[in-house]
């Protein structure tokens, strides 16, 4: 088989890269398990290590740029994991940068997708900011997408172009809501949530980190190594299993700062939790206050996804596998 | 003001251009009643008589065309209508076409929007096509769009931006949802409602009709009156009593084949009736039977939005005004 990972020197999309590598199979369209022979991971710069493997190449360009990404896919992908994206705080401060690669860049992959001999599957990555403004204290599969920011405009639209081309039978695709992921390692991006991951990281490495919003702020989370698996388990799942509501709100775990704070003293004490400095910043509070943070995802759940199993695991997760590193 | 009205030697565009210049005036986006002093009527073609007025221009291009656009609009537009698209029949056939023209036509008019003097109202002309697939037995104000069709998907995409450039202040947009129309004179058109027109039109000119549904399927209609009155109702509602959510379902009538041809009954006789032949169409009937019927228009009906009495009542409206002089 031959893989697409757009975003794939991203965080992310590194962890999705060395994950389908371990693996070495995925199921393709036709219901048949595969080995992977070839994973194009594809993003706009190249920096910093990359994971290195026979069957893995790098490609630098722009998605937007039809040409670009037709010549990438070329006839023969059987399956495209698309996480590149501007992020929320970057959407929001520069329309024209979202609209270009939100929405264009998507639908320049699905035109290419189009391209292919085969009817490829495509595995989305969306977000839950698709929600935003008047939401129950509790979302369910039955809540309506409001979004209040660009970045979730946007998603919404690529949701909504998957679920048209995967009707009209030009690919197989899937769209999951990523909840907010925690802990990124590296450095702060221009994400609005990118805080969620500053608030432990930074502490753990000695440093100090604002937090921009109050501690009450609830926010659903999932581990990178939760999100990873989640893209995997999206691509195999049948067809038909999936059914024709081809957006999907992910399991995840609520989770106050306050309860973040929590999970960082009983991992790194409370010489890490003072390191944290309360520093309300409106813009990321306006933008961050209309994400959700509670869900029952009982589609997801029926269909074998899984969360991590509470806040203080995912912050020793991050400590066991990057903290120690970076000391 | 400067008023631009795509889609406007089409039927409702040309209702419209008149209706505009019948009224004289217009609330611009500081809340001034302002006289009209321009309309630029633009579409894809210019065929058939025009209405006439010294105010009214007539400029043929393509709106999904940045640069000609941008031209018609210069800085100095006041208001946008925004008619033209691609229809449901047509758009599902050529899912490019659609795109191209409903989705990158209706960017490159609020892109044109943002480079205005001023910040322009702009009233989008959705369609209830933006609800599909399981819906309840009466849509309210809270069902969530899940477009079946791509004409569906590409209007949810336009009310997507037109609700995050007004939130970004970039316009002051209104998207109106169109029930579907009935009964429009001329000939039948590539929309999959064209029937619903149809069936009254053709037997009352003592033509023979098909009717490609069963018939009791039921659609939510509106005259074209009451249409043009709703595109002219939207544009002068303050912009803070329309509210944070700028798509709105319109007011309409249930009505179902039968009780079209019950009017058509009233109005031109069992003859007439015996014109209409049910000849059911897989494709058509597949594209009408996601769209839903049945509303509880309870926030338009607030904003003092109207509808026809009962369908005879518009079958009657169409037989005086155009009927007798197709005869």
């Amino acid at each position: 088989m031959k893989i697409v990972v757009t975003g794939g020197t991203g965080f992310l999309g590194q962890q999705l890269v060395r994950a389908l590598c371990e693996r070495g199979t995925l199921t393709d369209a036709n219901g048949t398990v595969r080995s992977i022979e070839q994973i194009i991971a594809v993003d706009q710069t190249q920096s910093g290590r990359l994971f290195v493997d026979d069957r893995v190449g790098y490609v630098v360009g722009d998605i937007a740029n039809v040409g670009f990404i037709a010549h990438v896919m070329a006839a023969d992908t059987d399956s495209v994991f698309h996480l590149a994206a501007v992020v929320s705080g970057a959407a929001e401060a520069d329309f024209d940068l979202g609209m270009r690669v939100n929405v264009d860049g998507t639908r320049a992959i699905l035109d290419a997708c189009r391209a292919q001999t085969g009817i490829p599957k495509l595995v989305f990555a969306s977000s839950v900011a698709v929600f935003g403004g008047d939401l129950p204290h509790v979302l369910t599969d039955d809540t309506q997408p409001t979004p209040q920011t660009s970045y979730g405009v946007q998603k919404l639209i690529g949701e909504l172009l998957v679920g048209d081309c995967t009707r009209k039978g030009f690919i197989d695709g899937r769209a999951v809501r990523l909840p907010t992921i925690v802990v990124r390692p590296g450095k702060p991006n221009a994400a609005a949530s990118s805080f969620a991951s500053g608030i432990v990281r930074e502490p753990l490495a000695g440093e100090i980190a604002a937090c921009p919003v109050d501690a009450d702020t609830a926010m659903w989370v999932l581990s990178p190594r939760a999100a990873t698996a989640a893209f995997i388990h999206a691509h195999e799942i049948p067809s038909a299993t999936w059914g024709p509501r081809r957006a999907l709100n992910l399991p995840g775990l609520t989770a106050t700062v306050a309860q973040m704070l929590e999970a960082l003293r009983a991992v790194g004490g409370d010489a890490a939790v003072a390191r944290v400095r309360m520093q309300p910043d409106e813009r990321i509070r306006a933008i961050v206050r209309t994400w959700p943070g509670r869900f029952a995802t009982t589609r997801a759940d029926a269909l074998g996804f899984t969360h991590d199993a509470d806040v203080e695991s995912i912050v020793r997760a991050y400590a066991r596998e990057h903290a120690t590193a970076t000391r």
